[in-house]
């Protein structure tokens, strides 16, 4: 494993210095290379399908691993779309001159080698791989050991493409070994790596952080909040809520709790259950709320039901005094992802928007939008809710790091 | 200790909301209280002072830990002036509107809780809390028990300030313990504690890291290089390498290292020789250079004489064939904090530039410059080099993040 972390290092500076142009070549070849080798690369996917239902894998599982021609493509198009995007190496910024006339100026950088750490899911090698090259880095990948059959055959077609463009395959490593111990290797090459990037659930995120010195950025869960004031337009209001929980309920983004201000409660919160019951949503609901919420999908909450992000079309439900009150819930239940207020009070909303210290917080929209994609930024590595270096989506700008350059005429420090 | 990571964790939701004016207000007494408490800080110190003596630490480490008026009067100098600076907490960014509406922003908000760990300088106490509090940041302070008597004093300023500005005195705590333990107990907080700013050497820097889950900024550590390249001014490089040796060797800024063209070692070598031990610095010279290098004040190098930072008057010199040379003795041999060459080659310069990763690069310029003051942030918390978050000197802004901010009207994701 050190000699990976060493060859990764090499090839991350011979990468740092590619050109935009190169880079968007092997971005290119590798989208090309995935549809010209469609059928070599899913009857490699038939056979980790076939393991795994052999091994009694659950059919969310196995169809998370699946690939088929179709997702196939998709995973071209989504290469495709980051050689598109600009690359944001060799940007310069924050130009100042300074009193004794030193010209200084911020570079942008790769940040070096990414280890990235995922499961089930073979799109994260290509989707990993391209984001990378495109920012220059090297990475380390460790893809789940049920799928790799499918990750050898893609990882094949990302070192072509490296190769065909004069770049080394070691800038994209994949660690070929479905012993877990690797992992934790991994995770000890701070000399050579520098930043984990986990892809899976919170145990994950936690064995990361706890068994290693590299920061790991971590993110992707959210216990996601609403909070209805009682000046909120309450029938727009009940549709971002069924946006937010109903779009797709099985992501980080989507809604988990609805506070809704004691003053609208009677009105409001039969009106949200009719509207989401009718979708398939159940409901835990707090005893504050219990008085006006009598539906057949509606169970009392334990206080656990508000610390537990769903992924699936299950919603708490809790009534709260006042701002204050919703403002206080939130700083002790939320993950410190999405977290929104529906109010027609700019006070309130400024208010929330000051207090709540989550990476997104939105007035009057729904949780669903914290998303590279939805956010303009083309890609996303992730969505982080630590605090340094990047918060909320993350795209290829936040795979990056900068240097100070000062150039002078003989400068000297008085 | 998790009582004092819970009350800042606290301490510190208040503080992101203070405003800039009662932030500076707390800055503005805590000056004007070190001056008029002067007597009482300083009979405190004499106690330390005292106490060092008896205990026979060095004389360098005893002058360190003396506070005297004049001394005082500079530490509230310099929180008048983090005063003065502009706050950058609530400053926002990145404004666009996406295609369907949603305004979206980024807004600064505070880090949350500082961990800062230091040793002898009794002025960090006052230091880190006026940046913290300026930042609206929470701090938790582990001075070094030699100067206990002295923090006290100075905390004791801190929290009159804030208590007067009816803001908490949990948002600076100090740890009043001695034992080491304790020191572990901080780096354990992971719940409460948002980054650890090690203030000391590299063996505290590396402890914190080995012992934390929680991100540490490091740096602080510099083995500088300058090159100089056959098209240099020879005159004026003599003149950039003295200022970077001699203005003030013992910080991590000062030059360690001189690699030299081998077109111009002959010419230059006994020059800059001549002109540097003039000074005292005293050599420590490569083989490639020893043809070149034949004064009283010059030793032979071995290989671990380019892995030292000298903070002294001491200076490491090699010989290389060409900026390819250079590159790679840089690459393998500095700590990433400030290399620099001298050069009239604007190709040279260029590939210097993009190919030397540092936080700091520079081109006919010392090294001497990386430094907040020099670079114009008026304050600086630490000179990171590390890659993420931030890079190089560090000002009020980097002890900060955002949250990302969406301003819709009832917006859904389609």
């Amino acid at each position: 494993m050190k000699e990976i972390g060493k060859r990764a290092k090499n090839a991350s500076r011979q990468l740092a210095r590619a050109k935009t142009d190169e880079k968007n070549r092997v971005l290119s070849l590798i989208a090309d290379e995935l549809i010209a080798q469609c059928d070599r690369i899913l009857r490699e996917n038939v056979k980790d399908v076939e393991a795994a239902t052999v091994a009694g894998l659950s059919p969310a599982l196995i169809d998370r691993l699946t690939l088929n021609e179709s997702r196939l493509n998709g995973v071209a198009a989504d290469v495709k779309r980051v050689a598109s995007l600009p690359d944001p190496i060799g940007e310069t910024f924050d130009h100042t001159t300074l009193p004794n006339g030193l010209k200084l100026y911020k570079q942008r950088v790769p940040l070096g080698v990414l280890g990235v750490i995922y499961e089930a899911r073979p799109n994260v090698t290509i989707d990993a791989a391209s984001l990378a090259i495109k920012t220059g880095n090297a990475a380390i990948l460790r893809g789940g050991s049920e799928t790799l059959n499918t990750n050898r055959a893609l990882i094949q077609v990302a070192h072509h493409a490296l190769e065909s463009n004069q770049l080394p395959v070691t800038a994209i490593q994949f660690i070929d070994d479905p012993d877990r111990a690797r992992v934790a290797e991994l995770l000890a090459l701070h000399d050579y790596v520098d930043v984990i990037i986990p892809r899976g659930g919170a145990a994950l995120h936690q064995f990361c952080r706890d068994n290693s010195r590299i920061t790991v950025i971590t993110g992707g869960i959210g216990i996601c909040h609403l909070f209805v004031d009682d000046s909120a337009d309450l029938e727009k209001a009940v549709e971002v809520i069924h946006n937010a929980k109903t779009q797709r309920p099985t992501v980080c983004n989507a809604l988990d709790v609805v506070l809704v201000h004691r003053a609208v409660a009677a009105n409001f919160l039969p009106r949200v259950v009719a509207r989401l019951a009718a979708d398939g949503v159940t409901f835990r609901v707090h005893e504050s709320a219990a008085a006006f919420v009598a539906h057949s999908s509606a169970a009392s909450a334990g206080e656990k039901d508000f610390d537990t992000e769903w992924l699936s079309l299950v919603l708490s439900l809790k009534v709260v005094d006042d701002l204050d009150e919703a403002i206080d819930h939130i700083a002790q239940h939320s993950t410190g992802h999405s977290d929104g207020i529906l109010t027609r009070d700019d006070d309130r909303a400024n208010r929330f928007i000051a207090e709540v210290d989550s990476a997104a917080v939105y007035v009057n929209a729904s949780t669903r939008f914290t998303d590279g994609g939805e956010f303009g930024l083309g890609a996303e590595v992730a969505v982080s809710t630590q605090r340094l270096h990047a918060r909320g989506p993350m795209g290829l700008r936040e795979l990056t790091t900068y240097k100070w350059v000062g150039v002078g005429e003989y400068h000297v420090r008085k």
